[in-house]
């Protein structure tokens, strides 16, 4: 399996899974021409919700990479492991619209848990990937920097945490928990804007 | 015809149908908040199907990579059998939804019949393609390694017997023909777990 | 704009066109349970409409690859030019649904016209595409083959006069011009499958 | 993060938005066989808006190339305003069909609103992405030409003035706004027409 291979796969699923967002915004908006306008001012949270899911995937699409960058064999279990990852991430349009929906009134647990939900499950499988390449150093590149690695291990612990955290919160208010996937994508946003600038890479 | 042009249509097409697969899950959820929750929990055969379609489309692109490593030429027969390929595997999505929209009451039959036809195809030509590029090493690499042109043979074979046995019980029993569809990609995600770690390659 | 980029966007758009194809046979069986059986037989110019679509899209893509082996440079010309032919061949699965959804009865005419308008257009846009290149060796390798170039050419020319002649005669009898694409497809199958084997190129 | 890597994702993301646009149009034409070609032709706003917004998001991933050739490295922050950029990107597909659906009648101002804010915010981040490459040589190649990077600035500069003035033209008259982002896509046609084969690159 070819790096190239692997990827232009992976980038594909991380691509359509990012574009098929736009279907549940364009489907919230039909009707007739005198309610346009307000139409396009209520569908406020499907753009929100479009906008946080993007970047999610967005993020997570960098993340990849990083943990590719590190990578330096495959084996069966981590292909596989890489389709269910994968597999999590063309999930994400589903919830997404869901949350959007049912934001207020009768529904918006359900949908602030099922897009809770996915996030984690998706968070665990980016771990999965990640521990079983590098405990040990098992699918590691022979050259790959120790504290790059630990570095990475740190940086992705947290991440099924946070989310798992957000989805429980849930129970208690929907409006608090999704108020808290937005503020993690933001977060990232604002960090890497701050901070983001300063290691570049060569291409 | 560059082996990279090749396997860049090829997976974008088996990213596209996996990620499609979604749209399905998707549409069988709308309904009024109140009843979000129990809609959820009603959609269980399209998570399900969601699940075993996009690892089975999973397991056809590992496949199909370890069936092009091998590969070092093409003519234009090998090309076309490879679209015919793709044209069932963009398919697939279609009787995933038929087989998780009907999976009890009547229409049961024709929904696991739908699939499981689909899936012998995409099967029937998976083995066209091998064989059409190894017998008699036509479109083998010069230096492809003959007990692993065999292995790969060996392995590939009872592929459309398999499906096309499931797909025959659905006369007698759907609900066996879809448990069976499941088993086939939950074993080979079982056998990856527990052995897929032993031959890794390099990137 | 390297080769790896044009190709990579053109890869894209070739396979989520093709892709999105399933979508629209998709949409023409919905229905309850007992009657699956019966939509099933009844969707029959769907499938066909699926195979023949899928088919035509992927000899284009063949094609476009034979067409950009033999170019080495392109301009901002060839560039836009590459774009409008992308934009024919993402349009097929809207006439594509039209031919197969009033195969019979009104609707018939209009139907033909539009799938064979739209695959007429889309052969004009190819030979456009191959003679600004070729023309005066404009674009082509240096290296290029004449005797290849030549090639091309001549098997090129006669796309767009066969794709016209369908659509014509589509005013005369819708049946007969839907037939025509389908044997256009088929041939060119049954061509490649005879002879399809003599020139292998390596990957 | 390999060049190729971020272009596979950004071409992928590019390719499915123009290719999602087909799914309004085919939306547009439903009916009765009796009516469908009276169908087809009051749909033309549909197929007008198609190809701008094909040609506009076709020329976007033209400049994109053009930019991209000239960076040699990307931190996070270019990673992140990428993602952002294409988020952009693959909304276009919602704002056409609204302005192709209100093309007329009451709604039109808001449809002409909806689309020019969307390109506008895209031309935007197509600055910013740009401006924080090249600002100081940021991210760019070493031997980047200094007269290139120049005349890139100056092109892409009024690009978000001129969106943003034909957006504001929308509050007066919605179809002088439909028709200039019609002319901006056309002008850049004819102007590649006219001068694309001046300077032509190896690929």
């Amino acid at each position: 399996m070819s790096s190239g291979r692997l990827e232009t796969f992976a980038d594909g699923v991380f691509a359509i899974a990012a574009t098929l967002l736009i279907l549940s915004v364009d489907g919230r908006v039909g009707g007739e021409g005198a309610q346009l306008g307000r139409e396009l001012t209520h569908a406020w949270p499907s753009y929100v919700a479009y906008a946080v899911s993007f970047v999610t995937i967005g993020i997570m699409w960098v993340n990849h990479h990083t943990l590719m960058a590190q990578v330096g064999r495959v084996d069966r279990r981590f292909l596989l492991a890489t389709v269910v990852f994968l597999m999590c991430i063309a999930f994400i349009p589903f919830p997404t619209r869901l949350a959007a929906e049912h934001i207020s009134g009768e529904g918006a647990r359900e949908g602030a848990l099922a897009y809770g939900f996915t996030l984690t499950v998706t968070a665990v499988m980016f771990s999965v990937i990640w521990f079983y390449a590098s405990i040990g150093g098992r699918l590691l590149r022979h050259d790959a920097d120790p504290r790059v690695v630990k570095g990475i291990s740190r940086s992705y612990l947290p991440g099924p945490l946070i989310y798992l955290t957000s989805t429980l919160i849930a129970f208690a208010s929907p409006a608090a928990s999704l108020i808290l996937y937005l503020a993690i994508a933001g977060l990232y946003v604002l960090e890497s804007s701050l901070f983001g600038g300063r290691g570049s890479a060569d291409l």
